[in-house]
């Protein structure tokens, strides 16, 4: 295992000025590209991260520390950020996300020793999971959503790339 | 088509500072991952970014633009940053990368005008290329090494994360 607390740390901070510096200002043909029907843009892969930072890792965290193996973790719905009415801005989005990270690392260090990193909880799907995979999930559920705005804002430039697409690996479908 | 040239040049300007944020200060744990035998950790996707603005793209562009087919591009080592022989820190590499960046755009401001975007010039594998082509690939190319910086550094937890690998996207191997 490669999972080291303050480590993991150290992305989790970033993540927010990162997201900021990469996407606040962008015209709106990048922050709404996506990969078609079905398939999220820049602001709403933003508006995802939100949702997490509200109801996923935090609450997940409290209930193994809280109630261990005895209730499952309260639900998180990965598509509630499509349910929003009104669109904001991506400045707005990343100023809330930020905010909300910065609260919870606070929160995560206030309350977790490394000592409880093996502590477990139930999951409703995965069944018993360790606080210390709830933690590197956090951390690659990041890596995993700047790679998706990376390649969804590729996908513009598919066509314009002409015979370079073959060394462009990004361009790669799955 | 989707390339416009201003829009091109607000994710060019983005890189270097959105990488800064990214790695800076980042653990030598993070900096020195990779995939494996033969492949790039984040520090040596940054070399390679560094030697791509010296080497690829602005002398592609200005052969384009003074040579049109007459000659091909001068010759990029895509493997030029491992013959290094000293290892420098990621802040001095950032720090070059920036540097070169801006003035490669500025560059690019003062000599390419929309109307030369359907220039032609001969890629010594490919044949002949246009300007969009090549400016588009720019753009693209820092998008595929931004995702596979991401990638890298999510290998690292892939045991600690548990069964959450079912749900990221980036621990899929392709």
């Amino acid at each position: 295992m490669n999972f080291h607390l303050n480590e993991a740390l150290e992305i989790l901070e970033r993540t927010p000025q990162t997201l900021e510096r990469f996407l606040s200002g962008l015209s709106e043909g990048w922050l709404h590209s996506n990969e078609g029907e079905g398939t999220w843009n820049p602001l709403e892969v933003v508006e995802h991260l939100v949702e997490a930072e509200k109801h996923n890792w935090i609450p997940r965290m409290e209930s193994i520390l809280a109630e261990g193996e005895n209730n499952p973790f309260p639900v998180f719905d990965r598509y509630a950020h499509l349910k929003g009415t009104s669109e904001r801005t991506i400045e707005e989005a990343l100023s809330e996300f930020h905010t909300l990270r910065m609260a919870n690392i606070s929160k995560l260090r206030a309350v977790v020793n490394p000592h409880d990193l093996e502590k477990t909880g139930l999951h409703p799907e995965f069944g018993v999971v360790k606080l210390r995979e709830l933690l590197s999930a956090w951390v690659v559920h990041d890596f995993t959503h700047m790679a998706q705005m990376v390649r969804v804002m590729a996908e513009r430039y598919r066509a314009d790339v002409g015979p370079w697409s073959a060394y462009l690996g990004i361009l790669k479908r799955s």
